[in-house]
């Protein structure tokens, strides 16, 4: 007999996203309380946003931009993150990030969650660029960042972004509750609540 | 010797922002609990989203919309907001129920609140149409409905507008609070621990 299935949380994000950083560090933990375990999925902003949703980039919209800069400031150190890369900060391309993921968790899905972890504690934690397979390999390792270099990984990768925008998914993080999505790191009270409560 | 002052958490918002309704319910509590009163400014977001950000609006953007309609319709619900209108549907003008706030902000400040669930009470609460001075007789008093259709109102809506911009306000709700913004109705837990804290 098979045990009861839960569904795991669907956590999609970017490796650009801060916001999605900050969700990486507490999901885990809800997911926990209530007896899930969390799925990672990269998604890329820059098709969402500008291919699909036609709007410009987040740090590039007056007004907003600055606001992102100072709630980031703000959301670090209220919450202990380490940071030393900000938002206008140059940003990296995410394919390869994305692809080491996408990679992972078709091989390798129980070093998922490793694998965003390190990124994230790399990219925004220390402030390095992980732009290619060749700087991913001190961050998760030979084979991952290898195979972030290749045809597979890239098409993975296309088909979790492609997933993703199916799902409605348009910003980082969103996480997915048995078919519900949560935008936002601000939402993961909600999302708390939510789990608490069975759905509505 | 004058007592002790304590700015006002400024409460800027826009009549057809769900997000402002949702804010309005709830931002006074919170500034009560720290000795604090709310201000609050009529904002346009036709002015500030479009012209200002080059956005569109937001239930015209792809998923974004979507996301939207559903969002609202959770947060009605496990607040338990009493709503007959939807993101979806017809938007009234703004601009009668926006002069009335300003118009109150001036001459009849001690009745700004009132003003403001009075009119987000009618809107989104009983979906009624309050898109000229006349619809906001029966909801604001002939006073102020009077007010809102004159040249004064709508200077003073201006003035609001321009100040608001120049601080860096572009979304509903944005509370300001000793001159940090915070944007979005899911910010007010956030709001609440500044409060507490004192700041950083």
């Amino acid at each position: 007999m098979l045990a009861t299935m839960t569904e795991p949380l669907h956590c999609h994000l970017d490796f650009i996203s801060p916001y999605g950083y900050f969700a990486s560090l507490r999901i885990e933990a809800i997911a926990a309380r209530h007896g899930r375990v969390v799925a990672w999925h990269p998604m890329l902003l820059g098709v969402a946003v500008m291919k699909v949703m036609g709007l410009k980039p987040l740090m590039d919209t007056p007004l907003k931009g600055d606001y992102v800069e100072r709630d980031v400031r703000r959301y670090a150190r209220e919450h202990a993150v380490p940071m030393k890369r900000q938002p206008r900060d140059a940003v990296m391309n995410p394919l390869a990030c994305g692809r080491a993921l996408a990679w992972a968790n078709r091989h390798a899905p129980q070093r998922a969650g490793e694998v965003v972890h390190a990124i994230y504690g790399a990219y925004w934690g220390e402030g390095l660029d992980l732009s290619t397979p060749a700087s991913l390999e001190p961050v998760v390792g030979e084979t991952i960042a290898r195979a972030a270099g290749g045809e597979e990984a890239a098409a993975l990768l296309r088909a979790e972004v492609d997933a993703s925008l199916a799902q409605g998914v348009f910003g980082s993080p969103t996480v997915i509750v048995d078919g519900e999505a949560f935008w936002g790191v601000d939402k993961l009270e909600q999302v708390e609540r939510w789990l608490e409560r069975g759905g509505w």
